[in-house]
């Protein structure tokens, strides 16, 4: 197989959708945005049986094609504790996400093809000011542009409905929070994403574009939630 | 006639002013100040007998000139109740922007060239922070920038004129809106936009130059009216 | 002459530090930063014996070489009362700058190289919690980057010393605003830019560079000045 | 040596990562981060014997490779009493950085190859609203992509523990704010960079790729700081 010959391949495209190609593209677009400020977030993209995921501890908007990082899908939740396959690795001295056990989650638990993390102050001022295990916002015309839960029954919510977005607590370290987050997706069938406190949050779609799409409007209501709360506002009506 | 023999033609076109061109770009723009976070919001163009309209949940800072669908000018309203007629469709599986009956009221009744469509968060904060019938603030500079009926009669607002932006409320479907913001733009013959509360605004004008400098106007206006109310300020002064 | 002969040889240069190339990059620079918003704003640059100015009501951010006006410096100062002199004007259907005669100003009484008119919301928000004459900030290290009268007597201001802002009121005709600007920049000699209330500022420097550092150091310094103000922090303090 | 006989060498490079063109391209992306406007802020950076460093006083976002300076490493703390040697001079009527000898801080006292210095807001207010000696804050999972010691030791924080940034006062001249930097710099051993009271902060890391990703992490830590005690929340937990 050709890729086993060169796994560099894996990674080497002149088309500007390739995952290898997206990713750092992204990145670059997500840092404008102030989601991956210094090393953190970023973004994995999932195409049938192959997993794309950029490296840890790097500035993401300065990530080339071949510092990614090619994982088979699917195989045992690769965990701290497990042994990770990989069809490719990058040859300099780069470890992969230290998220990669989360964005698993949203491969395994909702057939995820694309998972994002970002570290966005309004995530985070959402987790501050909603103590509890939800952050929650109805009657704001952006929710009607999310999907409660993008996997087979995917629904898009209505202007009506109240957007539900489960909060977990952070652990000192990232992997850890894979028990958690997958534990918070069961009992939240419907989540359209998962905030940790002080943290960020992760958001997943059946492809790069929905899971953009999706982070970007949950970062649209966790900006005017906050913007709301902190004017006195009531962010849940009752319909 | 050559558009019917290749439709294509219609959105194919060196010139950048083109509105297969300028519609990318500017939703481009628009990415940039916020406005059409997800997949929110957009432009349309109306030249002649013809509106150049983007297409509905689609990133719109990502549109190509080839996903922009062209309707003959003028027909009867379209509405979701009414058989749309095209001159020209993407062939990807897309459908037309949702606020296509909303941008025809701005045709129709104010014969505008343009309509903008955001989900700025200004907007919506004003929307919240001004809980009547209408967004008013007066003895600003950008205020006389601003045009306050730009159709025939249109007429520059000067400093010491309010500015008045009628509030509709949201409903569930984009396109149910159509009724209320024509009664909107009926009842306020000066109003320089509509904003909809907890969803956006639409603000029009002869050409796409003259909407876009308009919606950046008020914009600004909404911005630090939000700004101002929240300093405890008042927005409106008795001249 | 040449530029009677062919007067577009005034604005054609390959030199990108031509006038008439600086100014639509530094209009695209400042509509980044939000000072030219809609069609607000803007700068002049005096060369010896010729001033370059945009077109008013424009978007500034899409000015061209060909749209820009030269005049001929010295003349009488060009009021709305006063037949204007070109050395070139755009073929286009375009006006000078409103502001012409306010930067007439910073060239007649301050020898200025270049003035720079800003809506900037800071601005605005400094003259709304600022009722009095003057905005007023101290112990600021940016202060000491901006200097207190940028004409033959320019002296850098020490981190200690009170930057002083003098604020003039607006009027509905931005050429109105002549004579009180005039008067507040005689009356402070010191000033390092004139506020304008609910409206903007004008700051001025012996060539673009020098204006355009000042400008965003007051900017820079309004912003914060009013973030201290609403956070209930004291703005000057006693040495 | 090729360098004494020709010194411009010394800055001209096709290799994009070399001091000489990263300079200018950093400074163009603080300048959009909002760190070095007006005249203020930089980044200097050493590898091996020589310090790269930019000239004082100017637009730090049109910085070129020809305006750099070149200074041997080590050599008596460059200090404003100290005779200078440079290794190369740009041939225009520039000054070397006023924040020379604070950089040399970070070489001497941290062994640091790169030292960033800015005039972010998010800093200078964290100095007003934590008015004692230290910044600090805990139980963000930013501080865990902090070092709380870039030099030998250099640990990482894990995100229970309190990052802690200590707060100088400003001076009148900067070059005089260099025995306070360095007493901070020695008590504080863990420091992740210095704060100067109403002026901005001070960061390094061994390289310019840890000094950025380090600068953006206490960036964001002000950021989120400033908010949560506008907002009335504790920035400290006891774990």
């Amino acid at each position: 197989m050709a890729s086993q010959d060169n796994p560099d391949a894996l990674v080497l495209s002149d088309d500007p959708l390739h995952p290898a190609n997206l990713i750092p593209e992204l990145c670059r677009n997500f840092y404008q945005l102030g989601w991956v400020t210094g090393t953190g977030g970023g973004i994995s993209i999932r195409v049938g049986d192959k997993v794309y995921i950029a490296p840890s501890g790097v500035q993401k908007e300065r990530i080339l094609p071949v510092h990614i990082f090619v994982l088979p899908y699917p195989q045992a939740a690769p965990s701290p504790h497990t042994d990770r396959v990989f069809l490719r690795r990058p040859t300099l001295n780069l470890k992969e996400s230290a998220c990669t056990p989360l964005f698993w989650n949203a491969f395994d638990l909702r057939d995820a093809g694309s998972c994002i993390h970002t570290h966005s102050q309004h995530a985070v001022m959402a987790t501050l000011l909603w103590p509890g295990e939800t952050f929650t916002i109805s009657h704001q015309e952006v929710c009607s542009h999310s999907v409660s839960a993008p996997e087979g029954v995917a629904r898009a919510l209505s202007y009506l409905d109240t957007l539900v977005v489960p909060i977990i607590e952070n652990t000192p370290n990232e992997e850890d929070l894979k028990d958690s987050m997958a534990e918070a997706m069961k009992n939240y069938p419907d989540a359209a994403g998962i905030l940790v406190r002080r943290h960020g949050v992760y958001v997943w779609g059946s492809d790069w574009e929905k899971a953009k799409t999706q982070a970007e409007c949950l970062d649209y209501l966790f900006e005017i939630g906050v913007k709301m709360k902190l004017a006195g506002l009531e962010t849940v009506l009752s319909s």
